[in-house]
């Protein structure tokens, strides 16, 4: 699988269009995948799956500002970038875009990209602006990368919804992908964030799993009730000392909206504080 | 110059993405007129020069619902569907681009395209939402048209500034390229709008112009005090009983700052309502 080659690292959006363009004239499709970095192996399954789907592959890695809130993890996120390297390197990836604030926002920078209705609740609600800073630089690296195909994780299942409504709803010719949660040994969902939680926050952390766990349980025993669903996935973190419950929710899985009634396939969708850190997790369920 | 052609009319958004995609792979520049029809001399001088420019021309003819605001004049704006066919054919324009409403706007559609700073004056002022009109959908056309060049009448000089603003902003990949103002004989520049005007508001509507020449005339004379050279204007539009002032304004034609001290280029910017038509009209002028 591994395809081991030296990837073309690139700090100007550019350069990145010429290549883009390059290989399209020459009939090649282009994947991309756009990260913030500190890769793991969630990241790296949208990298193979990308490389595996197109003839070229762009990953790009940008810890972008204006998708963090004020007194969010933005100086702190974690930054990794020869590892990041190294494994895209490993995984045949061809282009490695890695710009500069300056260069990605000007100083007059004044244009945002915002999706109405579902970035106004669960995450939008916790993180103000969050959405709008992700709609505004995936609709950049989207103009800079002109790729056939995007691929994004399901674990941040919110984003993958907003991010597939702006690309219809503004035409962007792109195929936007969504590639299932990879989760650690024990089930905790792979995020960057991990690399926050001390050891008895990594053991607290479990709770999101074990609640959306419980919530499937429930639904496979045929209880059709939204709200008790979502309530017994709360008691499931509550019950947990160094756990503090943001949402716990069960929801359309395309327009996030409330489910009361569980008649078709839905989201159970979690964001938890675990001490300073906040983790988010999901999954699908259908009834009976 | 007119090279009489049968242009391809095109209504579905994916058609015309796809006629671009051919060209582009055949090596064919493609340039680009985003319109909402009742095309005049001014609109023609934009589809002659991308005629000119690029190896094909795409027009397009839309009457966009979101940048009219409530009460606006949406529903009584001029329609011409086969008067323009007949200017583009003529023009030597390949493909007319002539969506509906609902193909544009989906019943859920909830992205918007929003440029902050310089759509919160003048026009912006007077039309709330207009500018967010605005840039939803030329962000919109240049993605389902994807051409090389767009063109734009300086006669709208604030939106051609926000249109640029937001392709250097989101990195689209497209040049916009501003046209001078196409007048009548006697200096009212060309719009859509002049259709609404009675003989004598036909007469009355050239004090925009006459206004423009007042304040040329002042900063030509050493006047550099903007707010002097825009009262000069407004002057003149006052002394018409059937006009009455939007704003008469002396900015920057970049950021549409008010500009205190001309000491540079300025923009002479003008919205005057005569009657119920409300229209606009600008020109560039120097310091001594």
């Amino acid at each position: 699988m591994s395809q081991k080659k030296t990837p073309e690292i690139i700090a100007e959006p550019r350069v990145v269009l010429e290549r883009s363009r390059e290989w399209r004239s020459a009939g090649k499709s282009v994947g991309f995948v756009p990260t913030m970095g500190s890769l793991h192996a969630g990241h790296m399954s949208l990298v193979d799956r990308s490389v595996s789907d197109c003839d070229r592959t762009v990953v790009s890695i940008y810890v972008n500002p204006t998708q963090f809130g004020e007194g969010e993890d933005l100086s702190k996120y974690p930054r990794s970038f020869d590892e990041d390297l190294a494994k895209c390197a490993g995984a045949g990836v061809d282009v490695v875009f890695a710009p500069s604030d300056e260069v990605m926002y000007l100083k007059d920078h004044s244009t945002f990209v915002e999706v109405g209705g579902l970035t106004q609740v669960m995450c939008g609600l916790s993180r103000p602006g969050h959405f709008r800073g992700v709609t505004t630089i995936v609709a950049k690296l989207l103009n800079i990368v002109q790729p056939d195909a995007a691929y994004f994780g399901q674990k941040d299942a919110q984003q993958l919804a907003v991010v597939a409504r702006m690309v219809r709803d503004l035409d962007i010719p792109v195929q936007i992908i969504g590639m299932p949660i990879v989760r650690e040994a024990d089930g905790l969902a792979m995020s960057s964030r991990n690399k926050y939680l001390s050891k008895p926050d990594r053991s607290a952390a479990l709770c999101l799993k074990r609640a959306l766990d419980a919530g499937s349980a429930l639904i496979d025993g045929g209880e059709v009730s939204g709200q008790l669903v979502a309530a017994a996935m709360a008691e499931v973190v509550v019950a947990v000392a160094s756990a503090e419950l943001d949402y716990a929710m069960v929801v359309d899985p395309v327009t996030m909206d409330d489910v009361e009634e569980i008649d078709r396939e839905v989201m159970l969708a979690l964001a938890v504080w675990i001490g300073s850190t906040r983790l988010i997790d999901n999954c699908l369920a259908e009834p009976k």
